[in-house]
């Protein structure tokens, strides 16, 4: 119900939701372990802080988990060596089809995790990179903090979709997250016209995420179907040395010869436009 | 156009988009100089240090930004000393009635600003707090930017909407940002009945900004307007050691018999809800 320092009389822990650098899952996966770094570059004393000192973690993925608090241990000594820190991984149905639709079974799966927090260990809820529970799963972990009234704190990290919309120069005062776009191309622009249209009638930038194997077919998409005085922006790599961001209307993207050259089509992509 | 290097032959600076701790405004208001403390608590080491050997800096008030400067001189030197750095304030009309709709005059107002980046001088766009550009003014210039070919680069902070959507436990797959709510009655009725049936028919959380004095307004309105079986969850003081999140239903909302005892609401809020 209500997080936060209630009283002395306290005696369960507190959940933090841990965001995790992004550039997980990229330099990791292509030379494990080479140039590995500490997390501070990326992450605030806070978070990296409060990270080493837990020793209970709710994650996407046990791997990934164990792999961030190898980089964490580079800037501050765990409070547990990682073989007995206490890792489980979010229900499969949360993996699967996400955990932001209540079920019975899956809030009942999510409050079984947080057993560790009701006997008074703080926990972390952490995801493969970024903010958990942002364009990621996690959120049904949240809810059953607050159900079971453990004190929700979430800590400072990047956030992928807002370096984005920053980057964009489009509007930051009315913006909505899109997910990703449906992959049947009759669905795609039916789908396209109508975000367009809510972003024309309201000013609402909309944002949009693809796996990067479809990133060129996306903005393929975006290129053909939205109009030309739409400013089409798009984020790529955010996190990495390479990242680089590309923000112009619609009708420039078109008068490239080959609009996708000189950009790392095969990094992380964040896509937004805004009609007005 | 295209941000990011390009090659060699580049001679123009880099905007940096660089994000400030949530807690300006409101420590250092009541107590100015009390207890400052430095930013690499809230702010990653990357950030704290392009921040500190940055020497041209756009503002959404410089006031504020020479007290963020006074707090980075605390972790790491700065390049130039706070009275040689070159601060200019974003244009009145980006203050009135936000930079986000296009104007010629803004335009051309923003790119005036930027002519240190095109002479070669690496920029930082800052805001009062947190991400500039997101939910603050400052997009005129990132356009500005993107339109002379300055690379655009985004600096890892807090982002209070999303630390807020993270610790609701609401949906974090789609969602939407919509500003401050209408003041008058009937409109503001409107305006929440219209969003949670748009929430409603999409899953879609809505997030909601307003100012401290209107806090116990606004949740008043949300518990009033909102069906019962809604989500609704409040952030306040995100950043803050006071900070505090609650997520129930509505219904439960109703139940208490003052909603908001315990809750600081003179602190600045985040409203978030989801019908589903």
């Amino acid at each position: 119900m209500t997080t936060g320092q209630t009283g002395q009389e306290r005696t369960t822990g507190t959940l933090y939701l841990v965001p995790t650098p992004l550039d997980f899952g990229i330099r990791n996966s292509t030379e494990p372990d080479a140039g590995l770094s500490g997390v501070v570059g990326w992450l605030p004393h806070e978070t990296v802080s409060v990270a080493s000192r837990l020793t209970h973690w709710i994650s996407e993925n046990a791997k990934s988990t164990r792999a961030f608090l190898k980089r964490v241990a580079i800037d501050a000594p765990l409070a547990l060596p990682l073989q007995e820190q206490w890792i489980v991984e979010l229900p499969r149905q949360a993996h699967k089809k996400g955990d932001h639709v209540a079920s019975p079974e899956l809030e009942q799966q999510a409050r079984a995790l947080l057993a560790p927090a009701l006997q008074g260990h703080d926990m972390g809820l952490v995801s493969e990179a970024g903010m958990p529970a942002v364009a990621d799963p996690g959120s049904s972990v949240v809810r059953a903090a607050h159900a079971l009234d453990i004190p929700v704190t979430p800590l400072v990290g990047p956030v992928s979709l807002m370096l984005a919309l920053a980057a964009s120069g489009l509007n930051g005062q009315q913006f909505a997250f899109a997910g990703y776009l449906p992959q049947d191309g009759e669905q795609r622009s039916r789908r396209l016209q109508e975000l367009e249209s809510m972003s024309q009638r309201t000013g609402q930038t909309q944002i949009l995420i693809e796996t990067p194997y479809r990133n060129a077919a996306v903005l393929k998409a975006l290129m053909q179907h939205l109009r030309p005085q739409t400013r089409l922006a798009v984020s790529l790599g955010l996190g990495l040395p390479q990242q680089v961001t590309r923000s112009e209307t619609v009708r420039q993207w078109r008068e490239r010869p080959e609009p996708a050259a000189g950009l790392p089509m095969d990094l992380p992509a964040i896509f937004l436009f805004g009609a007005n």
